[in-house]
């Protein structure tokens, strides 16, 4: 196996499989069992900045809050800066807003106007990729205060929703495909 | 100076004061601008790990949310695991629970009861400490589940609180008192 077969089969092995969680018929994919392992997460930190190494990224978006856990280690991976994009009413300066569809309702995303500089190139890193939602909606205030989407990258994407087609498959990047 | 007094100098320089957020008459202390900064980011990281780094810790607890973003690289350096401290009905698996004041009202706090092991050496990390409720409240969960507290790193220590005196003076460590 390569290495990095190998490191997706040992998460796969690590993660813990919740049913009917948030809500009855899902099945959540639980990944504290990997962040409590020092060494799996420093694996796994190293692999998901891996494919931007040499794209002279300066800014690493971590979206509220699992994206938090892991973009913050991958912005210093990167030597990068981290921003947080947050949920409405969380951060204290100006902001710019998105709001993207859920399967019931909507919610919504704010980042700081001047947290990413405009031609800056920035990543963008979450645990999980579903429907491409949230992604979206992150990628779109990165457009609104002029800052270069390079890529995401995902620990999981699931496979069977429309996420990777929506966001654009050759920039996206994930450890597993569920 | 010393390397730790110009580091602290460099962080409060950075920090940004919001005021009357969250509620008027409060001025918030945004950390965002000190985060973006990638040589901050790191030298800030390296700062709150260095009085754990021969406790052999091998949990660090990261307070939701901003404590994630902290929480995740101290781990990461200390070469230990992170455990997230979550809002109510955030974390997927069973839990431990702790309720505690504010100012207005309570809130809780979970921790997945298997995320730390029985005589484990713990650290706590969040951004702020001020009246210590949200730290001591993680400290109870820890203690819950039976690991041991070696102690508290936080960036900004509000000193005209009594959070300090609250958690036990000789376990907190702080990069900023103000």
């Amino acid at each position: 196996m390569s290495p990095e077969t190998s490191l997706a089969t040992e998460l796969q092995s690590r993660m813990r499989d919740v049913p009917d969680f948030p809500r009855p018929g899902i099945v959540f994919k639980d990944i504290t069992p990997v962040l409590a392992d020092p060494v799996l997460f420093q694996r796994l930190i190293h692999a998901m900045a891996e494919p931007f190494r040499e794209q002279r990224i300066t800014k690493v978006i971590g979206v509220e809050a699992r994206g938090f856990i892991l973009g913050a280690p991958v912005a210093l991976a990167l030597n990068a800066g981290f921003v947080p994009a947050r949920k409405p009413g969380k951060l204290p300066h100006r902001t710019v807003a998105e709001r993207y569809s859920l399967e019931y309702g909507s919610d919504g995303l704010e980042m700081h106007h001047d947290a990413v500089l405009s031609g800056e190139r920035a990543i963008i890193v979450d645990d999980v990729l579903a429907t491409g939602g949230t992604a979206e909606a992150t990628a779109k205030l990165l457009a609104q205060v002029g800052g270069e989407l390079v890529g995401f990258s995902f620990l999981i994407a699931l496979g069977f929703l429309d996420g990777v087609k929506r966001l654009g498959a050759q920039r996206v990047h994930s450890l597993i495909t569920l």
